[in-house]
């Protein structure tokens, strides 16, 4: 991090209007609001963190374009914009480590079948790599150390397949797919049906599809199909630890975080949301544009767009109210023995009258 | 995909009676009930899916011996049999791809120690794997890529290993095990105690031992004993992503589904089975035929076999009670209210008379 | 396990006080209360198990300084001291199987770039291990195989790093850390804006931070920073399957138990306890001592030390009393009718009279 930029050009850079502050003055850093000292820009990229506004020790911040400037420190420089969560992307991009660069070529530790198709001058695979036979490799993928490829996996240009993880046989990725380290992609559903009291193993001769542009993180699993495929839609981003059952289908632009389990043959439609720990049931579908809060459990087929929480899901603020209305019980419980005592003095005196 | 078969000899590979349809018809591919076009064969295995049995686009469907013959498609033939979803295993197998074949041997850039006990020509190794001194293997196992087998594991006959699967030292497998990709067995139990401020390790030095006919998803983690040894019965079927702390005990045939954990020195009986993301406190007993829904929190001993749901966890109708008494908060709330307000009605008439 | 030893000497190993029995009495293995046979030690560590020192069928239990001997079976010889359970990892040390010795050296299908600055006779690298530029180890680390440390890694003296492990790029770690297998360490955090119906990647070039005598579960993921750092502070211990999400902060000795989930930027204070399948919300502050017991949800930063649970997590009474509130609806429901049916019969009269 021993760059140094001056303001102006960094709002240049950003995209921004420096609306205060000195265009010569040099930055030299970045960090987040609170770590920020002198010569740091940081950026306000969550309402919640306006007061910080206030204290922070940085000399410039990236902004909301309608930020009112009384919520920032005096002598705070001021780039105005309209993201400033995505346009710190180009700060960290300029005072960044440098990206490990792109080298083409097989390691000679690797294990990579004869009939393996790929362009060896556009590809990178790593070290103690494992291509199996029948594998398809598009032009600028790269396959990192230790990554295992099954029988016939196919992969669309530019993915990338980070150390350890595992794609199974007949698997299907289209372009730039990222694939985080330890996910297992096309192991065997989990079907068994029960048989003279043994559970016999029900085969999984499906595949995972996993459609342009989809992330999956760390230790995620998403398994084969029964037959047929368990199918990501394009753009779709899966968090770290998250299982998608077989058959499952998720549609364009989904959101899953982390430790969200999606039960067998279940459909989800597009820009479909979940928080984290959401458990889904099988064979359910969601519509378009539905989002669970985290820890939802999800039992039946929900189609309205809109936010859900609460085991069962409810819609939010009917799902909120069932999770604060208990609070109510212990007044309700006083009332009625008020109530009770009251009417028992009434009757009393009805009696005697 | 490419083979094809006439109804009347599909009838005889499932086992079933051809009821209704030609037996010369040709049959040419499979699919789901949604997803079949003509020339397919597709099966009901969930009563939830029999509306789809009018409108399917399939030409021949495996159906219950029973089914109303008023509930299929006109036109649709119909192979009758016990359990169509454990039947259409065998139409899955027939059109299905080419199962890899088992090629023994061991790969040359595997790293077996010079003491393993194992048969090369009935044993297979792949890429990358790493044996450790004192390793036994029973006939027919399959090392895939990447695995790591530590220090005196032993494996009996015929289980599969599959790429990047971790086993620690001294952990004991039985037959036919099947432990799918980056799951790890035998890494140390979660045990300490606070000395002076400080968690102190306890050494864990147990084993993991699996019975015969196991098999265990993907990124799911099994811990060693502290002493003595964690133990999965017999039959036992573990999904993906699932945790069993260190001295845990599952009896035969359990069904135990993903992100489920249970902690530490629980025992469990026979036949017990749990939902996803099931959670389970330590040193308890559940006894055989325990069944949890998914996420319920067990924190008590559960004798009686029988379904349980909620947290913590009751009995099946108590649980669902439970969740949706709260519901009725809003209606006491009005209820009382009136009453309080003819109450004060009736004792202002009472002083009045 | 085929050593044995002297009560007498047996009491000097783990630091107790033989209170009852022979000196000379040969003790031959260990168990645990219910699985001990004759020559055997075990231990009381829990006061649940106390009514099995009635029944144990052991030779010799360590138990609590001020246990009442009328707790135990007679004729079982009892070795008194502080902390049974800590004590026992002397016997567990004792008759165990021998520790993996530590060999150091470069195993030769390991992969080390040129410019990996460690000391050959004091670190060990196993097979297919992969050390990519610019890594440093320190002294007495022991690099098992397949693990994978990307460019720049920093490793302190003495770190264990366990098979199939991936620690990515530029990440740093203190002294004494336990990396357990299938963990990844500093894979990107989620992070994605939506622009025009698109989630477009945040680049994440931060990095994760790991203090001394840190131990990390299998099949846990820890996200590098966006920038800066996700930083788990000295001693603490994660389990297996947890979740931490980018520019977390962890205090130092804390305890998150298995299939935990803590959402990007929240920080923790020192000694905060998580249970098992607790969930904690993102930009939240948990200050010191605060422990929340298994399933929480977390949804506000709680500073006070203390136990909380349920979710929203409240204090330990109050969100024990809100799980059980709900069962009072049914007994609220029949007061709430006979009250109703009450006060129409005085209303009745009322009007009669």
């Amino acid at each position: 991090m021993s760059h140094s930029i001056t303001l102006q050009k960094l709002a240049e850079l950003v995209g921004g209007t420096l609306s205060a502050g000195s265009p010569e003055s040099v930055i030299s850093g970045l960090n987040s609001l609170m770590e920020a000292g002198p010569g740091d820009v940081t950026f306000l990229g969550n309402a919640r963190y306006l007061p910080a506004l206030k204290t922070t020790r940085a000399s410039a911040a990236l902004v909301p374009e309608d930020l009112d400037a009384g919520e920032a420190r005096e002598g705070l420089a001021l780039i105005r914009l309209k993201n400033p969560t995505l346009a710190f992307s180009h700060v960290i991009r300029f005072f960044g480590p440098p990206a490990v660069e792109f080298a083409p070529g097989v390691h000679p530790t690797a294990t990579v079948a004869e009939d393996v198709v790929f362009d060896p001058q556009k590809v990178s695979i790593g070290p103690h790599a494992v291509i199996e036979s029948g594998v398809r490799l598009g032009d600028g993928c790269r396959i990192h150390a230790g990554v295992y490829l099954g029988r016939g996996v196919q992969l669309g240009a530019e993915c990338v397949i980070h150390a350890n993880a595992v794609i199974k046989e007949y698997c299907v990725l289209g372009r730039r797919v990222i694939l985080h380290s330890g996910s297992v992609i096309g192991s065997d559903g989990f079907g068994y049906e029960l048989v003279q009291g043994r559970h016999q193993k029900i085969d999984q001769v499906g595949i995972v599809q996993i459609d342009d542009d989809v992330e999956i993180g760390s230790c995620t699993t998403i398994d084969r199909a029964r037959f047929g495929r368990t199918w990501i839609g394009e753009g779709s981003k899966i968090d770290n630890l998250v299982q998608i059952g077989h058959n499952c289908t998720l549609g364009k632009h989904c959101i899953i975080v982390s430790q969200t389990g999606i039960s067998g043959s279940t459909r989800l439609g597009n820009y479909v949301t979940m928080g984290g720990q959401v458990g889904v049931a099988g064979h359910l579908e969601i519509g378009d544009r539905v989002m669970f809060l985290a820890k939802s459990g999800v039992t039946k087929s929900i189609h309205d767009a809109g936010a859900y929480t609460g085991y069962p899901a409810r819609p939010l603020m009917e799902g909120r109210k069932m999770l604060s209305l208990p609070a109510k019980i212990p007044d309700l419980l006083e009332r009625v023995r008020v109530l009770e005592k009251k009417l028992a003095a009434l009757e009393g005196e009805a009696v005697r009258s």
